[in-house]
């Protein structure tokens, strides 16, 4: 089984990114996607995509990312999120990256895109530590 | 309607909230309390409450702290949040209270709580700057 | 030697510390204080404290809160910083406290005060991680 | 006098700049880059540049990237700072840009590396909120 079909399995292992309806849909060196069909019930009260929609997606591909970095399954230690613009359209796309990795803790990136007819907006930004977890 | 009615009123107008479960139990001079009954559908690979799930909680009750403290709708600019034991239990309590507000803008912080047979555990704890919304 | 000694001896052997003018005057079980008179070059272009000043008051401060929390040397992994007002006084002091603490890390909070004329007026706000430094 | 004139004029106003021994180096559409030449009294107990002199640079660095996408003097509002690897060598340097601006607010990254002998080592990331400074 290759790199993204494990981070894959792992990924569809967790029952709430199945309840959100999230994919990830890239794993590979450069780090990881995740998407995620925006819907009504995603919304807070203004018709936008509530935050915690966004920090869900924030927090799920940094620890991705920091778990493809680090060679194994991992946990978000912390992470911070900075919100650009209101988000709505048909899609979320997340994409994160590792900035540094050492043996046991990931640096990582992610950027929080909003995808509408084929132009994406960048929503939301994030920055957090992801730490191995001891087999 | 008196303060906490309203911020009820706000908060259960938010579709993903209701699609979580959660609920505004508390909306006082003091701050915020928001709950939700963990569900199998709120977890993540390994058993326990998803970071997506606590960093809704965070966003929104730091949210609804700040508007407090604005006296108005708001909506969270930014926030930073640590994990610090992994979440399981029958329910999730996230507390929030802004430390300090200006005209436009408060800083507010939130402890996340995971209860258990009357037990309540800090699982996570998050710092964030909250916006009012310009009418 | 007991805790706030060895806390200030540690304290102390900062280049970086002495050149500024901070002092670690508290250490105890409830966490570090650090004070820091206020002069000229400590300002920014508008004469009030730069912010780079109390970033280093708040990452000093968790270090050694953290540090206290875990028993020993330690180094901030990361934080974050929110300014509520601008600092102007006669003296600075950030109070620390480890809010959660495991074997390797420990989570801390940081309030830096501005001190003028015996009133204290809270000017910054952090939230940090420290790792313990392996021996 | 170009941007670049206007963005050193106001950062060699800053006491605590000069006091440091920064330089703005670098104010361009892209961003901005700080350096700063590192001398004993920056270091902390175990020889390495404090992490106080790496984020007081993070905290400038944003505050001038955030100032040139609002056109204007500007402060940072907050941000968060992960250190990767402990700092030595000759000389940080600190670059950083804007990721997204509206009319108030800028939201910026920065990346501090650490030089010695013509390499770059990457030593910290730093994410913030600048703010415009109403006239």
């Amino acid at each position: 089984m290759n790199l993204f079909e494990l981070a894959r399995q792992l990924f569809d292992a967790q029952p709430f990114s199945r309840f959100l309806g999230a994919e990830l849909t890239r794993a590979d060196a450069d780090g990881v996607t995740l998407s995620l069909p925006i819907v009504d019930h995603h919304t807070q009260q203004h018709g936008y995509v509530h935050g915690g929609v966004i920090s869900y997606l924030a927090d799920n591909a940094l620890t991705f990312a920091g778990g493809l970095a680090l060679g194994g399954d991992a946990v978000t230690s912390e992470f911070k999120l900075n919100y650009l613009k209101p988000a709505k359209g048909s899609r979320l796309e997340a994409r994160a990256e590792a900035k540094g990795a050492g043996r046991r803790q990931a640096v990582c990136l992610c950027e929080i895109y909003a995808i509408e007819g084929g132009e994406a907006t960048l929503c939301a930004l994030a920055q957090g530590t992801i730490v191995a977890l001891v087999k």
